[in-house]
C-alpha cells in the first residue's frame, strides 16, 4: 500500500528518451512547451485532484524501469509516454505490467500519422487508456484518467 | 462558414455500428452507460465551452458518411467512435477527410487488448487524436480537445 | 427472456448482400432454390421443432445489424449466411457476439474452393457452428443444430 | 433481355460513397467537376452512341447493391466508379459478377500514387476494363469501352 | 462401380489421429460421447437412407491413406475427421482427391474459435461440404448430405 | 523544349517486350491485331489532335530506356505499353520519371484477372493515368487523354 | 490414477524419428552417444529419483501417439525429443495436451542455430519446459525438472 | 561401404504416399503407367549400369523413413518421389540427410504448374539433383544421373 | 510448322547470363565444362534423335527474348537455361508461353540450396518439364525429354 | 586465459531487466524465489564444481554489456537470462559473441506459452543450449551443462 | 551557433555498443585497428580539414543520447557508428533527427553479408550518407564527406 | 592476372541505367555533375594511385554484363553504381561474383531515403564496401578503398 502526504497519493509520471529535448526539437510536431512546462502542468492538474507527483525523464531505459519499479512501492498511478521506446521495449512493457498499477499512455503527436512502426506500442496492450495526438492536454487528460479511476 | 446559434459552433458526434447497443452489451468492456448517456455527458461538456452538438448513431455506414458530409457545411469539429467501422471503412476515412474539421476519434475500450484487426483503424490517420480506453469519459476529453483546438 | 407464441421460441434468419438473387445468380455455384424457396423450407424445418421464423435479407449492412440487436430482445437463436459481409464486416461480428444467442453460420457453396479471401469469415469465431457447402440443406442443418442446443 | 427505348439500350452509372462531394473535396485530387457535371458528361456521350443513361449515386453499400442487382434486368452494361468500396467491398464485387454484365471501373485520381490500400480493387477482377487518372474524362472513355464492346 | 449388400451403397468413415480417445480428452472442448458412439451414431443414421458403414479410426497417417484408396473401389462417399492432419497433410489431401468420391469434412468443435493454425485445412478444398462445431451432431448432417447428393 | 513540325508536338509510343507478337501471340487474350495495326490505330488518333508519332517497339530493356530519355529532348508526352517490365523494372520507372513528360500506360489485357505478379507495375506511380483490359482501344484512350492534357 | 510397481510412478520416454540413428547421424551436431546410450543414461537418471522408465522410439508418427494416448493410464510424466516431428505435427502437440501430463521437451541440437523452420515447435506451447542444445545431458535435466515437478 | 551382389551397387527406389495409384488416379496429371511399371522401368535401366534396385513403396512415413535408414547400411544412391511428404515432412529431410547417399529427387507431375504449396519441397535442399514434370522418363534420367555420380 | 533439313525438326538451345562463363566461373559449383562443350554435347544427343539445335547464348535480355521469338517459326521444341533470369524475368516466361512450344528448363547447379531468392523461376510454370542439379548432364535429359514429347 | 582461485574458473551470471522484482512479480508465471534465492541457488550450485560466481543484474543495457564484455578477460563460461532484452537486444547477442566464453541462455517461464513476440530470442543463436519453462531450477541445469562442457 | 576554437568546428563521432572490444572482437569480421586507433585516425583526419572532434563511445544508449542531444550546442556535424542499435533503436533515430546536423553512418563490415536482420538500420533514413564494409577507412570517408558538405 | 601499363593496373567502372542523364535528371536528387565529370572525376582520382581507368554507361543489362565479365582478363577491381538494376538484376550480382574482383558499390542519393524497394541491392552481398548518399564523392571514396584493399 503506498503511503505519502498527499490525500490521494503519488503519482508517477515518465517521459522517455529525447523528451528532454521539448520544445525545441521538431517544434511543428511536438509543439513549445518544454519538459518542464509539461511538468509543472501535469503537477497542477493533478494537484487539484489531490495527488502528489513524482516526474522522471531519461535517456536510459535502465533509470526508467528503475523507478516503474520504485513506484510499486509508493504509487498509486502511472502516466507514460515512452517516446521511442514505446516501439521497441518489451522491457518497457513488462516493468508496467509487473507494476500493476493503473496507466495511461500518452503520445504528444498522432503516432497514426508518420512512419508505420511507430503505430506499434508494445506498452499499449499493459496500459488502461491510451491517447495520442493531443499535445501537452493529453498529459492533463491523463491524469483526469486517473483520477476517476483511482477516486471515483 | 459554419453558421449556428451557439457561441463556439455545432460539434458533430458520431457513434459507429452497435454503438446503439451501449450499457445492455457486454458491459464488462463497455460499461454500463448507455448511448443516451453519453450523448447527454457529451452535450453538457460541449455546453460549458459554447458548443451546440449533432448527436447521429447509426449501423448504417450511409448514414454516418451522409452525417458526415453534411458537417462540412455547418459544424466545426467531429468527435466520432466508429466501431467496428474504424477497422473496415475506406469510405470513413474518406469522408473524414473531405469533410476538412478537426477530429477526435474516441474508443471506449482499449482496442489494443483485443483482437490483432482491432488495433488497426483507418480513421486514425486522418484524425487530430485519438483516445482509447478511457471508457465514456474520453468523449469529454474529445470535447476538450476540440475545443483547445477552436477556441485556443 | 424471449417471449413469443411459438413453443420453442423464435429464430432468426439473416441472408445478406446478393442473397436475394439466388436462384438467378451463378446457378452452378449456388443451385437453383430462390431466397423465397430458402425461407420457406427454414421455415418447415423451424416448426418441426416448434420454433417460429422471422426471415431477413438485406444488401443493407446497417439493416441487417439492427435485426440482430433487435434478436436480443425477442429470438433464442441466430442462423446467418452473411455471404460477402462474413470477409469484411468486424460489425457484423460484433452485432452477434453482442447478441449472446446460439448463432449457427451457413454458406451455401463450399468457400474453401474459392478465392483465397473468401475463406476468412469474421463471423465464425463467434458462431457456434459453421457450415459451407451444404447447398441450402445447410440451413436445415443450422436448424436442427439449434434445435439440439436449445432444446437438448 | 434488356427492354428499353434508347437504340442502344440502357447503362447504369455507378458513382460509390463520397462522390457527391466532386468539385468541392480535396479538388488538388479529384478536380472541380461537380457530380452533376459527370452524369451531364456520361449521359452525353452515351447518347451519341445511342445509349440512355440511369445514374445513382449513394453513400449506402446497400443502395449500390439493389442497384446493381435490378440492371440485370434492365441494363446492358455498367461503369462504375466504386470510389472507397473498391477497396474493401466483396458484396460490391460479388453485385458485379452476378450482373453478369460488361463492367467498366473508373477512378478520377490515379489510385497507384497514393496510399498502398487504394492500389488494390475487389472490382478490378471482375470489370472487363479499368482506367484510372483520367479524370472525368474516364468516365467518356468508360461509355466509349462499352459501345465498342456492345455495339461493335 | 461399388459393390456391396446394402442397398445405397457403403460409406467410408475416416477419424484421424486422437479421435480414439474422445469423451475422456478435453471434454469441454470435444464433449462425452466416445469413438464407439460416434461410430455408432453415424451407423444408426447411415442405415435410415440405406447406407453401410466402414468405420476407421487410426493415429497413423498411412493407415488413413490405404483406407481412403481402398474406398474407390467398393465405397460410394466419405466422412471424414481429419483431426490434427487436417492441417497438414498434404497427403490426406491427395488421398481424398484421388478417391474421387464424395467428401464431407467434419469438426467436432469449433476451429475458428481455437489457435490460428487450426483455421486451415488442407482438405477443405477438396471436399464438397465442410461442418465444423456442430459436436458429433455434425456427423449425422454428413450422413444426411451424403445422402441428398447420392440418392437426390 | 520540343521543336517539330506537326502542329501539337511529337508522342511518343513505348511497346515493351513481346508486343511485337500481338495478333499471333494468345489471341484470346490480346486480341488479333498486330503491332503495325496498333501502330496505324494511335498515328491515325494523334494524327486527329495534331500529333505527331514516334513509335518504338523491342525486347530491349536498354533500347526502351534509351528511346524514352531520348523523348526529354524532342517529345511532350509517351503512351506506354511496358508489357512484362512493367512488373519488373524499376529501371522504366526511373527513366519515365526523369523524362518529365506526362505519361499514359496501357495494358491491352485487364492485369486484375491474370497471375498475382501481374497486378503490380512499377511504372504505374509515375503514370498520369493507367488504362488496362481496353484492348487496342486502350491506345485511343491514352492519345485522347494526352491531347486533353497537353491541349487542354 | 497411475499404477506400478516403482515409489515414484512411470515416466514415458518419447524419441522420435531418426533419433534411431544417434551416434552415427552427422556426430558433429548430435554426437556419439546411441539410443541404448540415452535410454540406458535416462533410466539410471529416473532411477535415482524412483521412477520405473517406459522408452519408445519409433519413425512413425502413429506408434509415438499410441504410445502417448497409452501414457494416460499409467505413466506421471513424460520426457519427449519429438525430433523432426516437433516442426511439422500438430496431432503430436494434441496428443501431449491431451495426455495431461507434465511434459519435458528436449532437443540435443541447439535448434536456435539451424534452419528456420527448426526454431518453431507445435510441442512447446503444451511443454512445461523445453531444453535444448544440451545433448544427451538434456534428457538427465528433464528427468530431474519432472522429479522436481512430481515430487517437489 | 556396401556390399551386395550387383556391381555397381544396390539403388533404392522410394515413392511416398498415393504412388500405389499410379496409373488410375488422375491419368491426366499422372499417365497411365502403374506402379509396377515404373519399378520394372528403374529396374531395366539400373540393371544397363550395373545397379541392383530396393523398391519401397508406402503411405507409412515411418515405413519410409526406416528404408531410407537401413539403405546406409547396403545402399550407394538413392532415387525417391516423396509425393505429397516432400511439402511437409522434415522427417524425410532429416533422414535423407543423414544417409548421406547420392540423392535425386522426382516429381512426375511439374509442381510448379499446380497449387502454391506444392512449389516447396523440403527434400530438394538435401538432393543432389531435382527432376520434375517429365512423367516415369524423369525417373530414368534420376538412375543414369547417379550412375554418373557412382560411376563417372 | 516448322520446316528444315533435319528428321525431327530443330531445337532452340537457350543459355542466359554469366553462361558465357561457364568452365572458369565458380567450378566447384558449375562444374569445368565450357559453354562450348554444352552446346557440343547438346547438339550431338540431339543428332542421335534426328534433331538439328540452334544454339544462343547472351547476356542480353532482349537477345534471348527475339530467339525464342523467332523459334516459333522454325523450331519445334526449347531447352533453356535461362540462368539468372529465371527468378526476375517475366518477360521471358510471356515469351515461352507466347511461343506454344515444348520447354525443358535446365539449371546446372541445385538452385535448392543456394539464395532463397534462386528458388523461384518465373519460366517453370510455363516449361513442360524442370531439371535442376544435374551438372551439364541435365541438357542431355532435356534433349531425351523433348524427344520423347514429339517422337513420342 | 581467466585467472581466478577458485579451481574450476568463475562463472558471469547475468540477470536482465525486472528479474530484481523476482518473488514479487507475477508469482503465478515466475514463482516465489527472489533473486537473492536465485543468486545464492546458483552460487552453492557452482561452487559443488569448483566454480566461482560473478552474478550480476541490471535493468541497464549498458550495465550488462560492459560485464559481458569484462568477462572475457576472468570467467570461463556464461548463465544468462537476458529477460526482456533475449527479444528485442542485438547488443546483447554481439556482446554474447563477442566474449566467445560458452554461453547457457535461462528462461523461468516457458516463453512458447506467452505472447508471439516472446517465442523469439536474439541471444539463443549464439548460446550453446536453451533452457525454458524450468522455473529457478533451471539456472541449476545451466551450471550444470556448463560444468559438463569446461569440465568434461 | 557552435562556438569552439577549432576553424571549421567540432565533430562528434558516435560508437556504440560493443565497439570498445573493436581489435581483439572478431578481428576477421572487423579487423585489427582498436577503438583509440580508431579515434584517433578520425581525429588526425579531422584536423587536416580544421575540425575538433568529440569522441564518445558507450554501450550505454542513454550515454549516447545525451551526447547526441548535446551536440545540438557545439558541434557541426555527426560521424556516426550506431552499432548494434542501429537495427533496433528509434531512439538513435530520433536524437540524430532532433539534432539537425549533417550525419554520416559508417559501419566496418559491410553488413549486408551477414545476418538478414543486420541489413535493416534505423538510422539510415536520417543520415546524409551511409557508408558501410571499408573498414575503419570508412571513418576517414566520414569526416571528408562532413567536410565537403560543411565547408564546400 | 591483369596486365596493362599503369603501374596498379585497370579498374572497372561501371554506371548502370539512366545515369548518362546525371546532370539534368532530378538534379535536386542526383545533382548537377555529369556521367562525363564523374568519369573524368574517377579517372583522375584513380590516376593518383597509379590506377588506369575503364569507364562503361549503359542502359542495357547485356552489355553491363558483357563489360564485367570482360574484367575478369585485364582488370583489377570494379566501381559500380548499378543504379535501378542493384534492386532487380540476380544477373548483375551473378556477373559481379563471378568477376572475382573487389567490388566498390556506390550510388550517389541515399537510397534509405527513398521507396522501399530501393532499400534492397542484390549487389551489396558481393560487394566489398557499399557507400550511398555521398554524392559523387562516393566514387573517389570507392577509388580510395580499391587503392586501400589492392596496393595496401
Amino acid at each position: 500500500m503506498p503511503t505519502n502526504d498527499s490525500a490521494a497519493g503519488r503519482l508517477l509520471l515518465i517521459n522517455g528518451p529525447n523528451l528532454n529535448l521539448l520544445g525545441s526539437r521538431e517544434p511543428e510536431i511536438y509543439g513549445t512547451a518544454t519538459l518542464a512546462d509539461v511538468e509543472e502542468l501535469v503537477t497542477a492538474r493533478a494537484s487539484q485532484h489531490g495527488f502528489e507527483m513524482r516526474c522522471v525523464q531519461s535517456n536510459h531505459e535502465g533509470v526508467l524501469l528503475d523507478a516503474i519499479a520504485a513506484a510499486r512501492d509508493d504509487c498509486v498511478g502511472i502516466i507514460a509516454n515512452p517516446g521511442a521506446y514505446s516501439h521497441t521495449s518489451v522491457a518497457m512493457r513488462d516493468a508496467f505490467a509487473a507494476a500493476e498499477l493503473p496507466l495511461v499512455e500518452v503520445h504528444i503527436s498522432n503516432i497514426h500519422q508518420r512512419e508505420e512502426f511507430r503505430r506499434f506500442s508494445y506498452v499499449s496492450a499493459v496500459a488502461s487508456a491510451v491517447i495520442c495526438g493531443a499535445g501537452v492536454q493529453g498529459y492533463e487528460f491523463a491524469v483526469d484518467r486517473l483520477a476517476r479511476i483511482l477516486l471515483g
